[in-house]
Parts: structure tokens; C-alpha cells; sequence
């Protein structure tokens, strides 16, 4: 079998066989490959498209390129989540205390990333003492006694899939459903869990811009999942603003503290309990979904789901304090109110733009190597469709470092487009995807 | 300006500005843009194309990667010869001593290169004491006095091309006829001469295998040649049997020289003729084709081109008593016959595995590093529409290495196809194109 032969057959438009894709995700993942013929075959795939069957073996081979984790030894059924990126995400620190307090195990691994603000682990430290290396045995011992451990991935899982990853981002070939598609599943598959969650954003902030390939991406993804043996469904949600008001590291784990105590923004309680409910049902800890959210809401307002918080942090060597006085999180020596110059209506806001401001402030990293200002990021103060007057306060940029504010307020208000109508039309959600097929909402 | 920007760019269909072009050309000449950066580029240029503007361009900024040659010390119009390459091509060795002694300038370099077997360079060192390494003065000097020299390629010209072809050749994107063009017509170009004839093949043993790709081909490289002001016209000729009956390096320059004598196979002194009087008209040495014609077939007959070869290989420094007595040439200690097995007429020769065959008996270079065997290769006995007996000689092999030679005689059977009947329908040239449009023939 060469190569070539593979880039060939690919460009003309022919269909690989499970062989082939074999052959070059283990050649590639042995450097016995060059970079400069998988971009070709990328690019191939990329305009020439995978089918379903040549998506499935992908996500396989990539599976097999490395280790997998084994949660066996977690009692239960594990369901995993994950979302497909955006601004103002953080699910995951308000979700996990929640199922975890209906009695579902959530044994997540999480990882840091490039991004507009640092990953869920990043966010994590913003909790004095709070680890997130724990050695498998430890990992399980953790979920198995308070049901919730949050902790860093640790085993060498799918290494083709970082390979072709960072090709990809160098070489235009990343939005491609089925790229996009093996590369989550694959990881997901290598997790060792027995279910998936998938929560496909789309719009300004996400990687898809529109919904019908949304709609497209979590079909292919809900497939690959369940032609694998993994109850797997998917929810599309909007991410045309950022999702509640906070963006940043320290003042999201802060609004998520804030959910758990019952006073959370709408849009992302009304996500949490969406994504929590699919997670019971999977689970078997809900009979359909609207018992799951019964179960959601009632450990919410009787503080199972906020003790659940406490515990977890607790657990993993954090100061419970940080979460019992919010005051004491990294906080920014600056914050700054950005002005409306006219009133109306807010029409949109754009989130990728707004991720962009959080980056430039210091919540993200630029490469690999930066280093995160936990405290830095934004507090919009306005959503859309909220009414807006001149001088009224749009949002409150925090940042400790001079230097990278400097016109950021401007390329905020830029991403904010006031207009003289509410549109009364906005919609957190748009459809499920699951083994039978899609409901639209 | 972002190399990323240019893959996504063409990758979506789009047509890339001429800064663009010269922008990656030149970053990837440098080494400043890698390998897995354009081997995706390439891929997106093969499966979306590129116009004739983009066309064009891609060829100026390959020229404008390295030196170009100044031939502007040699007297008249300058008239370049290129082959896109077939199997039995020794056109140059017996079109350049035809035209210079018609009078037109015939300023050749030439190439080794790897193929079936040796380049120009290569063949005409089966002559005892000839030289191809000259100074550009001394290049110069000779073409002026005599009218002929064919010499190596010293000059750094278009390195871009070498680059890109090495990279075009791992990653599946040979075949596309931009790529094509512009590669062919950036070497012409940089070469400095005036005008340009092109012979571009169609058949079994050439790059193009269909005749309307080859005339699309024709027609790219014209326009090229044309809009940039230098006059260009193509055949597009017949490479689906060996062109003459030898395939190697000596033996190819004992036809040549019988062809000087007036004894050569029909079709390659056709072929010499057409393109000769081509070159003729582009050099205004000839008011017609027909005149052109006519002009070589005197210079044939009286004998005036095979004492121009003699002068040609005294200039360069080679023993005319090799081309006086063509016996004194590299000749193989092995001539072994290949006979028929059935009756009939000769369907088809596959051009390609006649040159496969010449190959395997060391006629050429398998890699760069492979030495020659100026002796080795095969003599055609029949060629298409030939009646043949059971038992008749089909061809000869000609080797030293007797493991070389092991099953190339079944190789070169199962090459020749023998049927009941003679097509009687053989064409050599299908079409001419110049810058009015094609005629086809």
C-alpha cells in the first residue's frame, strides 16, 4: 500500500477503504509519513468529502492511534459531555455538581487549549488549592465516593488526532464535518465512557456558522457514536452572543457558583438543565427528560447541587472558602464600564468578536506558551434583545494589565449592534439529534 | 499577507491576485512557507483550477524564482524546441543540425533527467570526447559561428519549479494542466529564446493519455508563451507506439544520424520535418511551413545536415569518426531477438512499457544517483499496422547486465498487441496550435 496511491484515489473522488485509512493514521502517527502528503490528503478530503463509512474508520483509526481509558471500575453508567466550543462556556463547572447530585457519575477529563479564555482546568485554578492531577486509582476513587472528579487527561490519547489537528489548522482544512466530527468522537471514544452528550454550538462564536451544517455535524457525530456501540445525542445550541454575561476564567467559575445558588443567567441555566436532563435520561437516572429536569431543579433549589459544588472542591484539595465568599477569586485591579452611545434595542452581539476582547485583556492564550490572567475577561451587562440607553453601562471590562486594554472597549462596542426594534425572537436552543433522527425547536 | 489566507482562498474556488501568486512562489523558494503549506495549495489549485490569468502568473513569478538567460549576443531569432516527453524521443539530436543548416540559430540546453532513458545530455555522450559543459561565452561564440550547440543547463533558473515539481510528485497533483503549463512554459520562458515550438504527445508513453486534454494543454501553453511576447505554436503528436524503432541512448544516436543520411523511420522524420518547419517560420528563415519543408528535405538530401552534425560534434570536442562509423559507438554484448507467437497485424505498442522494458536493461535512470547504460535498450522490428508472422522478429533487446534482462521479453510481448486486421487509420500529428486557434490534422 503507498500513499500516494491513497491521495490519488482520494482526489478523484473515490471512496478509502477501511485499509487505507488505516494505513496512513498509523503511518502518519509514526512519522513515517511526511506532513506534506497528509496535508495533500486533507485537502482532499476536505473538497472531495468522507462518506459515513470512511468517517466511522477514521474516527476508529484515530481511537487506535492511541491509548484508551478504561472506567470500568466506575459504578454506573458514564455519560460524558461535551461541547463543541464557544464564548462564555462554562457548562462543565455548573453541570458536573448537578448530575453528580441526582446520582450520576461525572468522571471528566478536561484539557487547557488555545482559546478566547483558557479551558475548564485553567478556570479550576482559580480556586485556591484546587488539584487536578490525580493518578487513575485516585480518579475513580473519587468519582466513586462523591460521584464528581474533574481532572486533567493525563493518558496518550488519539496522538494521530493532535497531529492532524495542528496540520489542519495550518492548512484551511479544519471545517470539514467529517474531520471535525472524527476528531471529537475519537477522543470521546478514547475516554472510556459509555454515553455521550454532544452540545453543537452555532453562530457568530462558534466553528459552525450555520445551522443546517450544524444540523449536519451532529447527525454525522451522533452516528459515528452509535454505530460504535455509545448512546450518543446532540442538542444545537446558539452561540450568536456569548453564553451568560461572564467571559473569562475566575468571573465564570464565579457565575457558575452563582447558578448552583439558584441565581444564574437564564440562557445558561436553561443549557445546563437541557444538557443535564439528556444526561440522566442516558444515564438511566431519568425516565425522559422533563423528569430529568424536575430532578435538576429540585437539587438546585434545595442546595444539593451547590453542597454537591462544595464537596467536589473539597475533594480535590480546594479551599471551600473561595466558593462560600466569591470575593476572595482572582479579582482584576481594574474594571471598567464600556457606555452605550445611543439607545435601542440590543440586535446582536457578536461572540467570536467578544472572545477576541476577553483574549486581548489576558483570558486566553494567544499560543501554547502564553500564560493566563485568570482575573481578566468581561461582564456584559446587556444581552440581546434587552433594552439600551445612551450612557447605560453595555459591559465591564476587568484586567489587570494596562497595556492590553488599550482600545479593546472600542472593538467591544464595535461587536455590539443596537438597532430600534426587540426582535422577541431569540432561541437558546434548536433541535435534538439522537439515533432517530432530529427534532427541530 | 498569509499563506493561510491563499490555501482557504482557492480551496473555496477563488481566484488569486497576482501578488498572491508571487507571494507563495516567492515564500516558498525561500523556504519561509513549508512543504505541507503548498503540497494543500496544490491540491486546492488541482481540484479548483486556476484561469489563464492565474495561469500566467504562476509562470512569471517561477521564472522570476531564479536566473534568466540572456541569449541576446546570438545573432537572428532565437527558436526554442520542447517535447513534453515520450519514449524514443531523439528529435533534438537530428532537428538541431537540420535547421542550423538552414540558417537558424539553434541555441539548445538540455537535461539529464530521470526517465526511460537518458535526457539529450546523456545520449550524445555515447560519442567519444564530446562536450556539453561550456561558459556562457563559449556557448555563444559557438552558435554564432556555427549555428549549433547543445549544451548543459548551469544557470539556477526557475527553482520554484524544481521545488514544486518534487513536491507535485509525492502528493498527487502532477496532472492538472496548469501545473503543467506553467512549469513548462517558466523553463522556456527563462531560457531567453524568442519563440518557442512545442511538441506535446497524446498516446500510451506521454504524460497526457487523451487527445483533448492534450490540445487543452497545447492551447494553456500557447497563450502562455503568447502573452508574454514570445511567438508560440504547438503539434500535438502521436506517443501511443515508440516514436522510430530505437529506445536508448546509443542506439538512438545511430537512428539519428541515419535519419541525417536520409535513412530514418518514417514517423520520426516526419515528425523532424514538421517541427522543424515550424521552427523555420517562427524564425523567419521560411515564409511557410510548406517552403520550411522543403528547405529541410534539400538540406537532408544534398547533404548538408549531416555535415552540420559532424561540425556540430567537432565544435564540441566529440570524435566524428562515431558518427562517420556508427559501429564505434557504445554497443551491448547482448542482442537477443524477441519473436511473435501468433500471426497477424500489430494492434498497438504501449509506448510506456516499451520504455519500462528499455529501463529494466539500464537505458535509464530508476534515481538521481543510477549510472547509465549508454548501450542498453530496444530496437523495434515492427511497429503498428506492420503485418507479422509466427515467429518473426518483434524487436531486439540490447543489454550488458544479463540480470537486467530477466523476463523483459515476456514484459515486452505483453506490451505489443497483435490482431487480425491493419487499422490502416495510424495518424502521427493531430493539430497545430498557434495563437489564431487549432487546426486539426
Amino acid at each position: 500500500m503507498r500513499i500516494y496511491n491513497i491521495i490519488q484515489k482520494k482526489r478523484d473522488g473515490r471512496e478509502l477503504t477501511t485499509d487505507e485509512i488505516n494505513f496512513f493514521i498509523n503511518g502518519y502517527t509514526k512519522g513515517e509519513i511526511p506532513d506534506y502528503q497528509i496535508s495533500a490528503l486533507l485537502m482532499a478530503i476536505y473538497l472531495k468529502k468522507m462518506n459515513k463509512r470512511e468517517t466511522v474508520d477514521l474516527t476508529n483509526a484515530v481511537v487506535n492511534s492511541g491509548e484508551t481509558v478504561d472506567l470500568s471500575l466506575i459504578e454506573g453508567i458514564k455519560v460524558d459531555k461535551h461541547s463543541t466550543g464557544g464564548v462564555g462556556d462554562k457548562v462543565t463547572l455548573a453541570l458536573g455538581p448537578m448530575v453528580a447530585a441526582c446520582g450520576l457519575p461525572f468522571a471528566k477529563m478536561s484539557g487547557r487549549g488555545l482559546g478566547h479564555t483558557g479551558g475548564t482546568l485553567d478556570k479550576l485554578e482559580s480556586i485556591k488549592g484546587l488539584r487536578t492531577e490525580f493518578s487513575k486509582e485516585e480518579f475513580i476513587s473519587i468519582v466513586n465516593r462523591i460521584k464528581i472528579c474533574i481532572c486533567s487527561q493525563t493518558a496518550n490519547i488519539t496522538p494521530a488526532d493532535k497531529k492532524l489537528y495542528a496540520l489542519r489548522d495550518v492548512t484551511a482544512t479544519v471545517d470539514n464535518i467529517s474531520l471535525i466530527a472524527s476528531s471529537v468522537m475519537s477522543k470521546k471514544l478514547a475516554s472510556g465512557s459509555n454515553a455521550i452528550v454532544l452540545d453543537v454550538k452555532v453562530g457568530s462564536g462558534a466553528f459552525m456558522k450555520d445551522l443546517e451544517d450544524a444540523f449536519v455535524l451532529a447527525r454525522e457525530m451522533v452516528d459515528i457514536g452509535n454505530s460504535v456501540g455509545r448512546d450518543t445525542v446532540a442538542i444545537i445550541s446558539n452561540m450568536d452572543e456569548p453564553l451568560g454575561y461572564a467571559i473569562g476564567n475566575s468571573i465564570e467559575v464565579k457565575e457558575a457558583i452563582e447558578s448552583l445558588r439558584g441565581n444564574g443567567p437564564k440562557d445558561f441555566v436553561e443549557l445546563c438543565l437541557t444538557l443535564g436532563s439528556m444526561l440522566l435520561v442516558l444515564g438511566k437516572k431519568a425516565q425522559s427528560m422533563e423528569l430529568g429536569r424536575e430532578m435538576l431543579t429540585e437539587v438546585i433549589n434545595n442546595g444539593q447541587a451547590y453542597n454537591k459544588l462544595l464537596e467536589f472542591v473539597e475533594a480535590q484539595g480546594g479551599d471551600v472558602e473561595y466558593i462560600k465568599n466569591t470575593e476572595l477569586l482572582p479579582k482584576a485591579s481594574n474594571i471598567v464600564e464600556v457606555l452605550s452611545d445611543c439607545e435601542g434595542y440590543i440586535k446582536s452581539i457578536d461572540a467570536e468578536e467578544i472572545g477576541k476582547c476577553a483574549l486581548a485583556l489576558g483570558a486566553g492564550r494567544e499560543t501554547k506558551e502564553s500564560s493566563i490572567d485568570l482575573a481578566a475577561g468581561i461582564i456584559l451587562n446587556k444581552k440581546v434583545d434587552d433594552k439600551v440607553n445612551k450612557g447605560d453601562v453595555l459591559a465591564y471590562l476587568h484586567y489587570n494589565d494596562r497595556n492590553k486594554a488599550k482600545n479593546v472597549d472600542v472593538q467591544l462596542k464595535n461587536a455590539i449592534r443596537i438597532g430600534d426594534k426587540n426582535s422577541g425572537q431569540k432561541k437558546l436552543i434548536f433541535g435534538i439529534v439522537d439515533a432517530n433522527g432530529l427534532k427541530k425547536m
